[in-house]
C-alpha cells in the first residue's frame, strides 16, 4: 500500500483570491512581513493494488484532482 | 526572509466530507484501491522580519489559519 500526497496550487500568474484574503487578514493582525501568500489544496490517500502509484496519482490529478488549466500539482509517494 | 508552509487538516475523527467525495469519485472512475482520502489546506507565504518564524507561524495558525477545535496543523519553515 502506498501513501500518496497530492499538492494542488493555482499556477503562478493566476490570481489567488484566497491567498490575498489570508495575506490581508495577517497584515491586519499585525504581521506586516507576510508576502506572497498562496492557498492550495492537499489531498492524502492510501492506494492499494497499483503497480506504479506515482503514475496512477498523475492520472487521478489529470482527470479529477486538479484543474490543469489553472492549477499545477505535485505528487509525493511514501 | 523565511518561506513558511502551513498544512491544515481536519483532526482524525472529524468527518471529512470533501475527502469522502474525492474517495467516492475516484472509486467511480475505477480506482477502487483508494482509501482514507483526506483533503486539507496548504498555506504558503514569505515571512520577513520575524526573529522566530516558526513561533510566529504557530501564532498565525492559532488566531487565523486553523480552526483548532476541529483542525490540526503542521508548520514547515525553509
Amino acid at each position: 500500500m502506498a501513501k500518496v500526497k497530492v499538492h494542488v496550487f493555482l499556477k503562478p500568474g493566476v490570481l489567488d483570491v484566497q491567498g490575498k484574503a489570508v495575506e490581508g487578514a495577517l497584515h491586519g493582525l499585525g504581521w506586516g512581513g507576510v508576502a506572497n501568500a498562496r492557498v492550495g489544496k492537499l489531498v492524502e490517500f492510501d492506494l492499494d493494488g497499483a503497480a506504479d502509484p506515482a503514475a496512477e496519482a498523475k492520472k487521478m490529478c489529470e482527470t479529477l484532482l486538479a484543474n490543469t488549466v489553472i492549477e499545477s500539482y505535485r505528487i509525493e509517494v511514501a
